[in-house]
């Protein structure tokens, strides 16, 4: 059967085959004469000769986010820096590609994500290391890299890095006792509610400062993570701890930095509307416009998750019990999203086939029960063979996959 | 300060250095001289040696655990067999070491594990192979192993299988329609309710094993895998669902195995009880034990969980708003039950310090908000460069873990 597009005689670009828009259509991530395109590459062509599991990075989705979030920093502060949260995805040459970008630095949570900026041609100054549960090791590692900025999470680590490297500038995270994220998921709300582990209290504040000049160290900056994937519905709460944050500074005293941390988050399912980016920005300028400090930003996802897709492989399609299931050659050890965080990720035919939509439920490879990739959603009936994308997959994907039931192969490719 | 068993004058062997007995204390594991052994081995002068993170697994409490499980299950039935599911631990010398025992085959889901299997010396004919979501690549793996035994997880698996291997033996997986797991957890609980991927509802099972003739294939035997981690308050569901696999064995006529899954579960907190196995070996008698065919089982966890400690160093101690946080070089990306499964791993001090017990949380060193170990459990106060053991981390633990902030190395050792 000819996909949709062709039946119709009509080209549609925003539509995954079937009458209704397509949420998540958008410039370089579309369905053109029937078959999804990433940044120009065909992703059946990609998946056939690439096989599959297979992950697909947009470089130039990557950069335009960067560009994007760039331009809202500067048009808020005199003076802003960004460091990418490597933790979301690791790929080299993605790596790579942010660095010959020169737009910004990477920030890195362990040794080995420090060695891999390193790898990626990272100056040193151009890191900083925002860890946590700092053990000796670690902080050995640190003092081997006296450039990178280190972002301490406790006043333990403030002793650590003062036994190892006398005298260092160091910053310190604050746990602004406000928690943000995405749809309130509390996996993803760093702070609030029942308390986190991250950071020092704000209120605890002032004594850890004096402490880290008793130390010896030199207090070069403050930071604060309070929350992930948040988009506008969530900026009132940004703005009670931006408020926390500015108190937090004039309490301490001059910094040469205030790294507000990530968190910003897009759209993930249809009704998600863009972060107002434009709200954002004013909202930062408004605490910090006049600022003699810089203003550091640590996104993650923001950059990365829509700049990917996780192409699988339909194994077969079987009613069981009055549920259509679809199977996939991969589960959610590929990806910890959708059945951890409850974060999903868009299916969307690469080819969508004619007919009308069935309602069907996307079963990975994993022999866990709770392996599915979307329970009971619509889509035009697939063939074993047809190859399906995952959208959104760019972030915390295969940075945090397993080969549990030794079903880790997949590949990466940036393009 | 002296660990409190030297303090008293007195050996407390199943005592965490404090007035409570511990309820996980065995002949094996237990505290002897103020440490904490494994097996004769003293975990301290292990993890000292070997470094942390480390997994260590006790071959002979593995080996033990198998004899018990193969004493009651020849007691309820003329002719029974254990495949080991591989998917829980598939750590290189343990695997050996079930081979060379001679007393179980395995049972692998992926071509990884088979391959697996293959490597640690399995012949084919002890190997079965339950997936799910078999793609045409899992297919060819198994055309190329003819003795392995294999049980379909959908008719269109039996599809494939029929193509690739004409005429061959097959296994089908039962779903019972009833579901069975520790305390009720929705995530280990593998049919019943909404429904689950898994096998071929039980009342479309006839119209299965037709077809499966019809493909020209020999139907072999039944397979049923209902839950994780049940208990004895768990047996009276087991009790229905076997009813349930004896009318589906009555009416898809006879067959040469039936494999009953594993799913039997271990304490995991004080309060748990060990699972009644005569109690079970009765049942499975009352149901099979005039049976003509062999009754097969896959445990995984009941032969390895209890068996493995993952050790630990305390990184930090530190007073964060009212809450004892305890650093430790290890985080969920090592071991996600905690976390994901809510199955808690038992936290105890390798050398306790003497003192009173205090509220701790133990954090790990994964920059997410839910990396606990633990939330405000009761432990003599450790300090940084303590060895922690989480006890019953021998199964789905390393086999689960990612290199998520690339904080995922760790070792594993057999003794």
């Amino acid at each position: 059967m000819p996909p949709a597009s062709l039946k119709t005689g009509r080209s549609v670009p925003s539509s995954a085959g079937g009458a209704t828009p397509s949420w998540w259509a958008r410039p370089g991530l579309a369905h053109e004469e029937g078959g999804l395109r990433l940044g120009g590459a065909d992703l059946e062509v990609l998946a056939r000769r690439e096989g599959t599991p297979l992950y697909v990075y947009d470089r130039a989705r990557v950069l335009a986010n960067l560009e994007r979030l760039r331009a809202a920093l500067t048009a808020a502060v005199p003076r802003g820096r960004i460091f990418y949260a490597m933790k979301a995805n690791r790929h080299g040459p993605l790596l790579r590609a942010l660095r010959t970008s020169g737009r910004c630095g990477v920030d890195v949570c362990s040794p080995g994500e420090l060695q891999r900026a390193l790898d990626a041609g990272f100056r040193e100054r151009d890191i900083s290391y925002t860890g946590t549960s700092m053990s000796a090791a670690d902080a050995a590692v640190l003092a081997a890299h006296p450039r990178v900025v280190i972002n301490c999470d406790s006043r333990s680590a403030l002793r650590r890095i003062a036994g190892v490297s006398p005298g260092r500038a160091v910053g310190l995270r604050i746990n602004p006792g406000l928690g943000i994220g995405y749809r309130q998921n509390p996996r993803l709300t760093y702070a609030g509610g029942a308390g986190t582990k991250f950071g020092i209290p704000w209120e605890e504040m002032p004594a850890a400062a004096a402490e880290a000049r008793d130390l010896g160290l030199k207090l070069d900056g403050l930071h604060v993570h309070a929350g992930c994937g948040w988009l506008s519905p969530q900026l009132p709460m940004l703005n009670r701890i931006l408020a926390r944050v500015g108190q937090v500074v004039a309490a301490v005293g001059p910094v040469r930095y205030v790294n507000l941390g990530g968190g910003l988050g897009i759209p993930l399912v249809r009704g998600d509307r863009p972060l107002d980016l434009a709200a954002w920005s004013r909202l930062i300028g408004q605490y910090f416009g006049g600022a003699t400090h810089e203003v550091w930003l640590e996104p993650g996802d923001y950059l990365v998750k829509d700049s990917g897709v996780l192409l699988l492989e339909v194994t077969e399609v079987e009613m069981k019990a009055g549920v259509c299931y679809v199977g996939l050659n991969g589960g959610f050890n590929l990806h910890p999203e959708p059945v951890f965080y409850q974060l999903p990720l868009e299916p969307v035919p690469v080819r969508p086939r004619g007919g009308p939509r069935r309602k069907v439920t996307l079963a990975g490879n994993i022999n866990e029960v709770h392996d599915l990739w979307a329970r009971e959603v619509r889509l035009p009936l697939p063939e074993p063979g047809d190859v399906l994308a995952l959208l959104n997959a760019g972030g915390y994907g295969a940075a945090m996959a397993s080969d549990h039931c030794r079903r880790g192969e997949w590949r990466e490719i940036l393009i």
